[in-house]
């Protein structure tokens, strides 16, 4: 079975579920609250068709670790929610802290509702993901949750972490790329492998297996930030659907930025003297280009992929769930947007 | 053993394991933010004597209870300090939502650190909160801290619906004291029911015992915020270190005032004409004090304060540590700061 056959088995249930679990806030006197958490989701409100709802890889990805670890993937669907959910949460709150206006093609929640009302959707959403794991003890052992609930509140914890330390670089604090790779670990890394290491607690993987498997997660998360951030300066517009070169016109901490600062050069000084303006793009790309960021990042993410995939091969999955899983990994590397 | 001498041998313990958890989040790339946090908890910062923590009301009723029900409170510091960091977490929430430049008579983390750090500073402690819950593992079954953890997550879950229905009153929806009583169970009585029941399960407490403690908390709670809206408009406010009548010009959803328009009378009449100014609280608080406010919620507070005192004695609470609980529902109901 292919990743998109598994794939359209797998979403229908999730879904299903994601929507069980967040319907714990529902409630006489608090629908209007219910539904400021179903407009995050993409559930109502303008645009639901599609651009709405995220692609659900890190409940995917544990979903497909679980099968290939030779577990059973629908008894785990609520911790796979509980993934979503957290994932959506850090989101809620991630565009209070940046500022962002528009996800997904749409008014953020803060946007729309207010920020204090924003804080407590967010905060309800991370209360229901703890929740939504817990209720993974109708199918596993007590043991069994508890362990998976470490994982999952560890990786909060690092995604904590590494917000701050995105926040603290953008309040201007000298930073180079050695603060790179602790705050995409806690950004994007942790939660995916989080998702891979439950997906292998529930599907009965051994030590040996789960490390490998949260090794792959990890990397590959990695790998994705450092392609997002070589589109974000190179990419091409019409793939991506927002300006390429907007990560250098909006200072982002991203790697070919970092690795230009640290050249010393002609990138370097003009970063310093003052914010890059959407005019100048094109030429100042070119210019980070020609003092080898491309290459570099390109090359970062090649190495990334590799130890990615090797650490898959190394857990050994099994059956198609297997192939869906490096199939996953490869559509998520190789993407244009 | 009096209640003050159970503090006394019990704080220090709490005060060492809410140290141990919030350390957590220290490490070199992110020591300021965990002194964002220790900034919150009173341990840093300006006033930090005394002032800067809080009461640790609720990890204290969890370990009285703890004992009471025959267990070792000793055993369930972890959970004690996981219920502190909840309250803490909502409090730096809370106060973004209710834009409080101030608690405790120190500057809010968000007035301090600006909103975007700490809506960050809020999640960290949330999370960290969870890992807590779970290190009780050390000490109890996996089955046992399962139990507490769907505890603990339940109450934050109506923390959240509370905190929802106390903003979409103050944005001018038509309210009445049926709305007051849903909203104080989320805000108030939730947390403090939760740090009960789990001091019941992690002391063997059988499922009676551990309903009537629960219910004890839960009327405790409710009967102190009743006691507070009263001490907000008529306390005294050289006790109260905060000026008598605030609640009125800010315009609260406090028990007096939704009963005062509930009368509909001339209290209700001057409430929808325009805010209540600083001048004028004296005699608006006459005013409401003459068509009842007072003596119904003194009666409401009395009644609550009853159910909850009947409840602890259904719970049976055992030796010193359930005189020490008795002790403490008297001393938060009969303060008068």
């Amino acid at each position: 079975m292919t990743l998109q056959q598994k794939t359209s088995i797998m979403l229908p249930s999730l879904e299903e579920e994601l929507q069980r679990q967040i319907r714990r806030i529902d409630g006489i006197a608090s629908q209007p609250f219910y539904e400021m958490l179903t407009y995050h989701m993409g559930w109502n409100g303008e645009q639901t068709v599609g651009s709405g709802a995220g692609k659900r890889i890190r409940p995917l990805l544990m979903l497909l670790v679980v099968e290939a670890s030779g577990g059973q993937w629908l008894r785990a669907i609520s911790a796979a929610a509980a993934i979503e959910i957290v994932h959506n949460f850090s989101l809620v709150h991630d565009d209070i802290e940046d500022d962002s206006p528009t996800r997904r093609g749409r008014v953020t929640v803060w946007k729309k509702f207010g920020v204090p009302m924003a804080v407590n959707v967010g905060d309800a959403l991370f209360a229901i993901a703890n929740q939504a794991l817990l209720d993974s003890a109708a199918h596993y052992p007590a043991g069994t949750v508890l362990r998976a609930a470490v994982s999952l509140d560890h990786a909060c914890i690092e995604l904590t972490r590494g917000q701050y330390l995105d926040m603290s670089y953008e309040n201007g604090r000298h930073i180079s790329e050695d603060d790179y790779w602790p705050m995409v670990d806690g950004k994007t890394a942790a939660l995916l492998s989080a998702s891979a290491e439950i997906g292998a607690i529930l599907g009965g993987a051994d030590d040996e297996a789960l490390h490998y498997y949260s090794d792959f997660a990890r990397h590959l998360g990695m790998a994705f930030q450092v392609r997002d951030d070589i589109l974000g300066i190179w990419g091409d517009e019409s793939a991506t659907g927002k300006s390429a070169a907007s990560d250098l016109t909006e200072g982002k901490n991203s790697l070919p930025i970092l690795y230009g600062i640290g050249r010393n050069g002609a990138f370097a000084r003009r970063w310093s003297a003052s914010p890059i303006t959407a005019h100048e793009t094109s030429a100042v790309a070119q210019l980070l280009k020609d003092e080898g960021a491309f290459d570099y990042s390109v090359e970062q993410a090649e190495k990334l992929t590799e130890l990615a995939m090797a650490s898959l091969r190394a857990a050994n999955p099994q059956g198609d769930a297997g192939d869906a899983l490096a199939e996953l990994a490869r559509k998520l590397l190789n993407r244009k947007s």
